[in-house]
């Protein structure tokens, strides 16, 4: 069966960008000399799957960050409106996460990178995620995007793993409980 | 100076309660056989401050669960209202977070417990709070009440310290930032 893991940074009280999108207060924590641990992670993901907001905000870096297939979950964009470079590694796709989790696994994916808070949100809300890393920043931004949001039932954690780097990042492991 | 200090309990999701006050998800969780480090931390503080949420859910635990001077911050409470057994351990105040700590320190107190969403989020508007020790409870809730709220501008904070507990808890201490 295809799963789902999560990869992402939050603020200490829980907000993955600001209202607008912005992430400079992430960008300006990051300490590159830092190994934080996204090539071992991405190392077995096969394809990623991601929201609008997401793709928004790295549409237009160059180069590509990917190299993995990249499938934006959009009810309002259309292959269309992608970009003539990314034509064969960016799909839009307006399923539900359980359909698109159906349809990859039926192409063949084992094991989805599903970024973004709202298609976090979704995807967990469906049961289809499997273990999320998530990376704190030393820093209360007050208001902006939630990596977190409502669900039908508690959704218990399983604790693998924490560590912490020099600049203050403190990184843990979960799986989803059933 | 007197400064504000907090030991709070979270679900990762940053819940300190569900919506009606219910904090069964964190005792269902809390390995009464793990030290968790508040006898510590209580060690060095000789006054507690609270808010009315906080004060109900433990009004009517016998024994009175502190052994330092409870300050309740309430406008809707009065000192008639409290039980004759907590008269002389417990007092109301209506104050702001600056008049109540200045009031404290006038009494010679030095480091406050301020504990309770609201309390503390209106001590951290104020600039008042030094720091904080969260415990990241290995669930999500999806909805209730918060630790964090809303802030007039970012506030950094300074990682210290971060452990974790075979029972899947994770406890971080950060100092709090200009």
């Amino acid at each position: 069966m295809i799963t789902g893991h999560v990869f992402i940074a939050t603020s200490v009280d829980g907000f993955i960008a600001r209202e607008n999108g912005d992430i400079g207060w992430l960008l300006e924590r990051d300490d590159l000399t830092e190994d934080h641990g996204y090539d071992a992670f991405i190392a077995d993901k096969d394809v990623i799957v991601m929201g609008r907001g997401s793709f928004d905000s790295i549409r237009h870096v160059t180069p590509w960050p990917y190299n993995r297939p990249v499938l934006v979950l959009s009810a309002s964009l259309s292959e269309g409106d992608l970009p003539q470079e990314l034509s064969g590694q960016v799909r839009i796709s307006a399923t539900t996460p359980a359909d698109t989790m159906a349809m990859l696994q039926a192409e063949g994916r084992r094991r989805a990178y599903v970024d973004g808070g709202q298609i976090v949100q979704a995807f967990l809300r469906a049961g289809l995620i499997a273990d999320m890393v998530i990376t704190q920043v030393p820093v209360l931004l007050g208001s902006g995007r939630r990596l977190f949001g409502t669900i039908p039932s508690d959704i218990p954690l399983i604790h693998q793993a924490t560590r912490t780097f020099p600049s203050g990042l403190v990184q843990s492991m979960y799986r989803v409980g059933q």
